[in-house]
Parts: structure tokens; sequence; C-alpha cells
């Protein structure tokens, strides 16, 4: 019983997902940390009743005492950490991107399939989300019939100032990329991205963008991407089916009339909007990899196929023409409808 | 005082207008009727207390009787209708479109330029629409910041059997044609027409649509145009702009609870949906008719800038592409801001 | 063709009604006007095509150019007016309330019996609201079986400083009276006025107040009666049946977002709110009025009635305790569904 | 670390707490269990890695191996549990009620004023749900000023066949009364509970119920309880203030467009309303048990004093009238703000 796990990289998200698995479902507990900056991991681990900071992530990986690891360090760092605990055979829970290259992303698919079993979680924190999942459900139920259109915004209030332009692809849009392979059960099959005017409050970023994604059996998705928004940060989803659509509702649980309006407030950030599907997300991974079961959540070849689509948008961007989505093989590995 | 009027062609968007004409707003009454089926326009005009029915619809505009004319017609007689109300100098009110070809709108508005003032109005009911007036109003105000991108769906429960695959274009999205020019207070720049999953409702139909239209300051629009949907009669609309959104609310005047929903009722067609726009759209004509003043509605130049866009639009459906829209300078004329 | 209408009263509401009626529908016009303050009423009277000021209002309505009159004038003038009318044998519209006493009330009614034909129609303009119409049509289409319960809110944003605690009952929860018995086809038969705690904002006021009604039936109604509320103007209703409950929606046509909120907005007063409400009341009037057909609205014994139920509500705000309400026999002549 | 729980009655309600406490949050495991049938403990406990099955409570409680109680047995067994757990000095989580008369629940508050220290938490969930929680926020939080008047509804689409009259109020309308002193703060001063028109769906029960609460600042509550809606469970809550009202919004996640409706799906009953706020309740009553600290959460008094004002809506529902609330002062123990 229990699952002790070790964390590589303990900034913000860390801290959060940290905060959600020690102690947390599953007897989990975390029992090690690592982190570039030594002495932030000193001071994360001092204030957890079992955890120790070790030297470096492959250290802690390597380490008898963690069962599962964590990996919520800087995106360039991902590779050689899950390819590490890929080789030590320990379930491997990692921040998107899976890597920030489609031939990293490659690299790990193949370590896995190469190891013959899955170990490694990207991620994706829409699958979890009670909403998106009850989109889901009224879709496959059949609710609206075959889909065929879908329209989506994701919004942010702001972004920091070290945000750039690809990151509205990178960083952003590519919760949508995987969502809608999961929503809909098809890859993506071309991607273009349209530049609308741009708001004068993003400065020097290309902001909001539309981009179209084209689903393998026609579906066509637009993808409002706006990163300064303003108002608070919001995610909105329709699907188009042959006999009605199916919406996210607005996810405010009161209803306030003053000052001449009747009002929903809005989450401030995606911190605020998902705080539930983190919680559902940890939770699920701990439960399977407590049990030594494969992950039910995206695995790495969903990061990779993220990877891809969202280098053919950024190429979409930056050429302003459409651009087909060119996908190997599945590999066997990942024939199970859970991935 | 009063207004006397004389409808042309009374199938059933003429005999609508004539109920809200007649004995109604600022004292106007139906006094001629004509139609292509003589039978069809007595039995309207032996409906009507003081109406008589016409041979042809130029001895209707003829009529002293008359002062001021309703073309309810056939789509390819409007403009000859037209063109004869403008040479008597009577106020003419012509359901859309204006004419069938671009050239055919030129004249009219030609005609109109040579007799030196306005005396056409096409009817673009969406002006009238409290929501829709409402949404403008929002806009304009400044709520939301300058807009950037428009998401649109137009989408009809079903379609009679003559409905074609240009008439997607040609009689349905270009009430948003006109509507996104009215609202946004700019010309369309380009449009494209991109063609997901058919429906298997649809038959030989294109559908649904998605359509895309570039406004000359880089405003871009994505409109949804399904004419099988099932469900109802839909029409949606958010603009998103700097600081904010603003959408077009549910229209159901009531929330039934039963049987497992909360649930507002959708109209089954626009007939339903837009029954008070057309009430104000014919009384504020009315009402400029009587007075002998311009209208202040959509006129002749809207209608010919309408047909310009829907013809790139069809070009882009049957080629695929990005279609540019020219327009010619706009005559003096229609400088107003009513226009 | 046309009515040739006289007002009585042209303060604000007179001037509404008659901005509605002078060419309005119907071919209606306002041919005179009359007021206790005859400068006003001579500027009224140069703002219509039509018009001319009379002295007193007897004279309005003993006039041959006058075929039907409006009573808006000082409550405590209503019954003088309506009785003159009656005899006259002139169609009369008369804003609530149609008399301020039972008595006074009961006389029209007997004079109208007397008369042998109904001639009078109160203002109780949530009868002709849109959203009222769909509540009532969904609960008598049986979408929710047999009704049971009633919830209601009357909010004001603000009272001007002549409004007194009794108007709370008299002027403001009399519209409930009326809608009640009109959307339940049933007689109140008792009244209890709860006092809640009051709000630092209305002064003396006993406000807001929570009014009790039980229908013949037994249905049982609650409604929240607050007139400084601030935020706006509502009014909500709920009606809970056998198997679902039917509830006014929101009546906002935009939904915007901004600065942390998915608002609709609120109407702020009456006139915003019901605006569509008493354009529909007074052209079902004019129409029954210009075909010399019985008034199909609220007549002299709903305003009787209303008046019985006031009091009584009045009582009990006065004594804290139940009070029943006795009827007399209604008269055949109000026997018609319509009353 | 860890909390090893034992539980006592091991229904439906107590397996849904055993799910949520074995191997859940904070290291807890079940480890014990009770039930009068002694059948249905083996069962359970036999699909529980940690669980034995004991023979009664009694021996569960004074088992070294159990850290903490939870009592889900029938009700007229709890003050038994309650009074031992309080004895043998481990935190006790009792569903509600507390115990099934003013006495019992007296014994209970009395035992742990002896014992000097607060050990016992029930089973209120509306405390801990999301929606809920947010309403008392802006409340707390002055959005809509101070509240004055409150509407509830607590609506079941149907309640099993052992359903008793008087359980509309003691196990149904319990819940309101302890939602209402946690959200406004304040003692209920009386309560007078009206009947309706009889539901013909209720057979013999009185159905619906409108409970009136007076609380001690004069906020006045009014409360439609309804077990036999068929649409399905809701609850909703407005509460009126000085400049605005907040309320609780429609929790269906996703909207739906389908067959001439815009619809939300209601729950179908409280378990999956109410879910989440049990995952809290659980999660958080098991954190400060863990930790030796006294419950959060409502404690002894609180069922107390349910207990009082149920008691008090019962003589209302036998009587007619209205019954004031006596309490005794409350002891120094129930001082702190969390209960």
């Amino acid at each position: 019983m229990g699952l002790d796990v070790g964390v590589i990289g303990v900034g913000m998200i860390g801290q959060e997902h940290i905060r959600r698995l020690d102690g947390g479902p599953g007897g989990s507990r975390v029992v090690a940390v690592a982190d570039a900056d030594a002495d932030r991991a000193a001071a994360v681990a001092g204030q957890l009743p079992d955890a120790k900071a070790l030297p470096t992530g492959e250290e802690l990986i390597a380490s008898d005492a963690v069962d599962a690891v964590v990996v919520t360090s800087w995106g360039p760092t991902h590779e050689p950490y899950v390819l590490a605990a890929v080789a030590a055979g320990k379930p491997v829970f990692c921040e998107k991107p899976l890597a920030t290259t489609e031939e990293a992303c490659r690299r790990i698919v193949d370590a896995e399939v190469a190891a013959g079993r899955r170990l490694v979680q990207v991620g994706f924190n829409r699958r979890y989300d009670p909403a998106h999942r009850a989109l889901k459900q009224a879709l496959d139920g059949g609710a609206i019939g075959a889909p065929l259109l879908v329209h989506c915004a994701h919004r942010n209030a702001s972004v920091p100032p070290h945000y750039t332009r690809d990151m509205s692809i990178a960083d952003t849009a590519v919760h949508e990329i995987d969502e809608l392979r999961w929503l809909l059960g098809r890859e993506i099959a071309a991607v273009q991205v349209l530049t609308p005017r741009k708001s004068s409050r993003g400065g020097e970023l290309q902001d909001p963008l539309l981009v179209l994604f084209e689903m393998s059996d026609g579906v066509l998705v637009d993808v409002e991407v706006s990163v300064n928004v303003h108002y608070g940060y919001e995610i909105r989803c329709e699907v188009s089916g042959e006999t009605g659509t199916v919406e996210l509702a607005d996810p405010a649980p009161v209803t306030i009339r003053r000052e001449g309006a009747v009002a929903g407030l809005v989450p401030g950030d995606w911190r605020e909007r998902f705080a539930l599907s983190y919680d559902v997300e940890l939770r699920e991974w701990a439960g399977t990899a407590a049990a030594a079961q494969p992950p039910q959540g995206p695995g790495a070849w969903d990061g990779y196929v993220a990877q891809v689509v969202s280098d053919a948008a950024l190429r979409s961007l930056h050429s302003g023409g459409r651009v087909p989505v060119e996908l190997p093989p599945r590999p066997d590995l990942y024939a199970s409808p859970t991935s």
C-alpha cells in the first residue's frame, strides 16, 4: 500500500503537485525532491514530513526510496528524466510538454516500446476536468449525433513578460491539441493558424490567433487563442453535431445580482479554473502507479503526437498556410483505447 | 397622415408583411396587391378591407392610390420592380436580395444616385432585432474594447427540398454579411468558405459550412452555417474585444425544469425567432416613408455590397480558396451613417 | 377604420400611452387631452398633430370627437371618469387602480352590469408581457403538471420620496395580485403579509415584505416585495408543479464578459422592463375598441377583485395576521374566460 | 501519519464513506467495521484490504486498532455510539441526525462539555459544497449588503415507500436548518410550516411544504420542501440583501442543444449532486482527526440545535401555527467561530 513519490522540479507547479500527493489519495507521500536550485529543493523538503532533498534528478530516479517520479522541471530537461525513469522501470508523471522537440518525444516513445510496457503519463489535465468529461460523455452517448464542427476559445487574462509568440501554440493551444484528439477520438490531419487584428494589449505578441484544425474524419475545429483578454481566464468549447450541440456551461457556482447586472464570476487563472482537474488527475495517476498498472491517462504517444501537431501549427503561424500533419504508424503498445 | 402601401408578391413573406402594415403603425394600410398568381392576389385582396388586386406589379407601382411599394416577389423580379419604384419616386421596401446579380444591384444604385435621393430599403431584418441592437450598443459603448474576433452560428432546423448548395451562402449567410458590416462598421475585405465533414442529414448539400470573413481592419469572423441541425433555429454571435466579449443571450423567455433537465425552448424557425424584428423593421420603414424621409435602414448600397460579398463567398465555395472582395467607391449619396 | 382617443391625465404614464396610441396600431390617433394642469394639457396637445386640449375630463368624455377614453389621471379621480365613460357607452382604458376603494370599484362594476356590456379595461400590463405569456402557456400546456407553489419577487431599485408603506401593497404587489389570478385561473382566498428585517436603505418604509397568498385551490404563493434593492428592477416568478417548474428567464438580451464577470444587464425600471408589454397592451385594446368588441384584457371585475385583495393585504400588513378574502358572486357579465 | 478508522453501520451511506476514507486523503484507511447485520459487516470487511468485522459497535469503539469512529448506523443508535466514542476520547464523525431527540442530543453535548474537548462532527455536508461555500463567501464579502430575505427549495425526485410525513422536516429540511445557521451566522428564532395544495404524486404525504424560518436578527427565510418532483434532485437558494442578491447557479457542467431545447441536465439524487461535498467533508474531517485537532465542521452543539429547531418545525407542522425556538445558553466549549 502507499506510493512513495519523488518530485523533480519544485517550482510553482511542482509545489502544487506535491501538495496533492503528500498525504494524499492512495496513501501516497512525497519522499524525495530535486531541483536545479538546491536551496529551493531543501526548503521544500524541509516542509514535508517524509521528504529529503537529493542533489540531482538522476539520483532521485535511482533512489530505492522512490516508487514513482513526477517531472515538473523546465521543459528542456524533461527528456533525460523521463528516459531515466523508463530505464529504471518506474512510473513517471511528466508535466506537459513531454519533451520540447518531436525527436526527443520520439525517443521516449521508442524507449517505452523497447521496454515493452507503458510507464509514462503526460500532464494534459483537461481530460480530468469534470465539465470536459461531461462534454465527452454527452458526445459519446449520442446526445447530438456525429460531430461536424467544434468551436473553442482559450483565453488568458494576461501572460508574463517572458511569454513569446510561439508559446501561444506550444504552451497554450497545445491543451486543445490533446483535448480534441481525446474528445473526438480522431487524429488531427492538418492545421492552419490565422492572425486576426492584433490586440493593443499584447505588445509584440501576435494575439489573438484563430487556429483551425482538420480532424482525420473531416470534423473542422476553430480555436480562438487569446492571451491578454483582461477579464479573466476562460475555456469555451461547443461541439456541433448532426442533431444538436453540446457546450461547456459557465462554471460560476453562484449568480450575483448587483450594480445593474446579473453575473457569474470568472476564474482569474488556470489554477482556479482547473483545481479540481488536477486533484483528479493526480489521484488517478497515483492509483494506477501504486497498483503497478499502466497509466489510464495520456501517455508518451499522446505527448509525441501533441508535439508533432504543435510543430505543424508553428510552421503555419510562421508561413501563414495550411500545414498537413504527418504521423508515423502508432506502435502496438498504444493500441488500447486509453491512449 | 397614413401611408397607402402596395405589395407585389403575396406569398408567405408578403402576407406576413401585409399583416404588419395593414391597419398598422403610422396609419398605414394596404391598398393594392399584385402577384404572378392572379388568383392568389385576388384572394389576399379579398381579405383586406381597403385593397384591390392589380394585374401587374408595374400597374401597382404606377397607381395613384399607392404611396409606397413593398416588393416580396421572387428574387429575379426584384430589379425591375425596384427600378420602376425609383423611377416613380416612390419609397420601396424590397425583401432581400435587392437583386440576384451584382450588375442588377449596381443598376439600382445607379438609378438612385441619378435620381439624387434614397428611396430603397432592403429587408435585412437583423438590424431590427432587439438582441442584435443590444449587442451593437454594448460594442459601440466600449464595453469590451476594440473588436478583434467574431464567432457566429446560423442554424436552421431544416430546409425545403428546393434548397441548393449555393443558397447556404446567397440566402442564409447573406444575413451575416449585412449584419457584420452594420455591427462592426467596416467593409468585408476577403472571404473563405471551408467545408467540414458533411452532415448525413443534408443529402446532396454541402452542410455545414464554416465561412471566414476578414474585415477591412483585420477583424476576423468565423460563421458556422448549418441548415439541417434538427434541434431548432438558432442564431449565435459573440464578439471578442480587447478587454472582454459580448454575446447574444439565449432568447428563451422562460426556463422549464422537467424530465431531468433545466431547459429553454428553442424557436422552430426564423419567423418565430425574428417576429419582433419584423415588427420594428416595418414600423420604422413605414414611419420614414409616410414622412417622405430617406429610409433609416439598409439601403441600395447595402444590398449591392451584400451581393458582391455573397458572390465572392460563392467563388470561394466553388474554388476552396480565399477570395478578396473588391468594392467600387461608395457614392456620396450613401455617405450618411445610416447606410 | 381608426380609433380617435381622448386621454385624461397627461403626466408621465399618460404621455407614454399617447406615444403608443397616436399614429399607432389600428389607425388610432389622439384627438383630445385633458389634465388638472391646463398648461400641461395644452403643451401636450400642441405636440400632437390632431389633438386639442379640453378643459375637463368630463367634457373630453362627452365630446363627439372622442371614440374611446384613456384614464391616466391621479388614482382618486378614476372612478368618476370611468363611470362617465361607461354612461357614455365609450370604451375606456383605465390605468391601475380601477379606483381607490372597494366601494368605488364596485360602483363601476355595477354600472357596467347595469349597462349590460363590458367597456372597461384596467392597465394590468403583466398579462401582455411575452415572458409572462410564455409562462402561462407552459403552465396551461401541462409542461409541469398541476401547480402547487409559486415563488415571486418584485424588486424596485428605489422609490420616490412620496412612496408610503401601504404603496408596497396597493401600488406594487397589486401587480402580482392580478397576475396570480390570471396565471393560475383561481381566486385568492387569503393573504398574509410578513415583515422581515428592514432594509437600512428604506428609511421609514417597511421594506422588504414577504406576502403569502393562498389560492382557492390551495396553491400557496410567496412574493418578495422589495422597493429599494439598488441593483435594478427585476421581476421573478417560478411556478412549482407536480412534475416540474417553470420560471421567468433572465431577460437580458446579451451576455457581457468583462472585469471578472459574465453578466447580463438588469433593467433600471419598469418602463424598460415592460416596454414591450405596454405596446402589446395598447395595441390589443385599441383593436377591440376600434372593432366595438368587449376588451379582451383585464376588466372592471378584475379591477374590483384586485382592490378587495389589496385591502385584505393591507389589513394583514397592519395587523400581522392572516386575512381571508371574501368575494361576492361574480356577475354573469364577467363569466367569460377573458375576465 | 495516517488515520485508522472504524465504521459502524455499513449500509449505503456507510459504504460511500468507506470508499472515501479507505486509502484516502491523509493516509486514512478503514480497519474495522460493525453492523447490526453481521453478514453485511463481514461482506464489506472482506472487500477492504485492512479491515475486519467486529461483532458490535461498542467493541469497535473500544478497539485499540481504531483511531477514529464513523457512525452511519440507524438514527436511534447514534446516541450510545457517539457517547461511547466521546468517553473513549476518540474523534467521531456521526451522520445526521446527531441523535433523534433533543434530550439525547443534549446528553452528547453535556458529555463533550464534561470531557472538556470537542470530538464530535455531524454530517451536515452542505457546508462543504463548493457552491454553498461560494454563496457564503460572497455574502460574507459584502457583495450584496446585509441579508434580509432568503428563498430556498429542496426538491427530491421521489422518496422511498417508508418515507413518512415527519421526515420532510426531520430528514429533509434539517439540511436547511443547519445551512441557514451556518450561512447567516444567526440562530433560528421561530419556525412555521405551511401546507400548500398536496401533490397527487405524494400519496399520503403532506407534500410539498413551505417552511418559514425567522432568524434571530429578523431575516426571514422561506423553504420549499418537495419530495416528489419527478424531474430530478435540486437545491436552490437565493439570499436577498440590501443592495443585491446571491444565488446558487445551475450546477450542470454542460449545456446541450437538442430536440427543441437548450438544456442542462439535473442530478438524479443527492449522491450525484453532493458527491464533491462528501469528498471534501471527509477529507477535512480525516485531516483534523489525524492531527488530533477539534473538528472544523459542524459539531455536537450544531447537531443539538438542529434537533431543537426540527422539533419546533414538527410541532408547527402538527399544529399549523408559528412556533418560537428556545435555546439554552451556548456552552463556552462551542464559542469558537467554527461551531
